[in-house]
């Protein structure tokens, strides 16, 4: 786009987001300088305070802008319970279901030996610390239903039943409000297999 | 995600560029807070100085840096010529062929009364003004060939031809490389009537 420098470097900076090639890029750069600078100096700000007040939960390992996040802070929380999530949108999943009031451990990731993801990236070490502290009972395995996702869940529940904790996963099954017709077959051999 | 202020900021920040909704603004912020800080940072600096840096050039309306583009300024171009087109990226493409050394007009949008976009907000004015200084012959007509970019050919060419000037349009026809089985046929039909 034309002698533009600056431009051009933002375009650049632009691609660094997961999912946009450079021409997302380019109408994303068009979109700001022609109709929404204001947007361009809000997503400048926000990036910046974002980058430099954000970092991991101690305990939890979740974003959070102090040591320590709110939730694992909360003292109406269950801390018997521990749930393992993948990531933060996922913690916020189960969150909006309002029906877990326990703590967390959020992965940020799952075990993906391909992209050089392992045990260490996603601290297991943290999570086995966190969860033989003597007051956690239960590890519920959050994790996706995704092939990494199941190993991963895998991987965290044998290492903690070997150090004598109970371990739950998320029941598999039919998704709610949808017909057996259109639900794919592996998910009805699943809610078959899990029956109650 | 849990309880952060400034992630919920970039996260409302980010869906502020076009296409991204809330999980694809969701899935940027985690990316760039988890593996890529130096990223944030860059996207932040860029968006910056481009807000503030960039301008339209004076003479074709272009980002530019400067009060005239380095294009507008480059006197081995052939000033008679004047292309006309929607987006500094159909500036690009059009330079790219190397096939056009004239100067140009960049609309910075098209026609489209329904999104309350008229001739003034696309500069129709100015390029009357600038197409008839006495220097340009010609004016090539170079917006899209869709129903908005066509009618606002239309509209610029029925303008420019009362004013006594020149006015061409880019060729309709088959696209180079491809096979008539499979072009559609309104194109196949534009390049029977614009047959040479």
């Amino acid at each position: 786009m034309a002698d533009n420098a600056s431009l051009a470097a933002l375009i650049e900076a632009l691609r660094r987001l997961p999912g946009v090639g450079v021409k997302s890029a380019q109408r994303m750069a068009f979109h700001l300088m022609q109709h929404d600078r204001e947007g361009a100096r809000v997503l400048s700000r926000t990036l910046a305070s974002a980058a430099d007040g954000i970092r991991h939960c101690e305990r939890c390992h979740t974003f959070t802008e102090h040591q320590v996040c709110d939730t694992c802070l909360d003292p109406s929380r269950d801390a018997g319970k521990l749930c393992v999530v993948e990531t933060p949108a996922d913690q916020s999943a189960v969150e909006r279901t309002a029906a877990y009031r326990g703590l967390y451990f959020v992965l940020m990731g799952r075990l993906s030996p391909l992209d050089g993801i392992g045990p260490h990236e996603i601290g297991l070490k943290k999570l086995f610390d966190r969860a033989t502290d003597g007051v956690v009972r239960e590890v519920i395995l959050a994790t996706n239903f995704t092939a990494e996702g199941e190993a991963t869940a895998h991987v965290i529940g044998e290492g903690l039943k070997s150090r004598g904790l109970e371990v739950t996963r998320l029941a598999r099954g039919v998704p709610a409000g949808s017909e057996l017709e259109y639900v794919d077959l592996g998910t009805i051999a699943h809610a078959l297999v899990d029956r109650r």
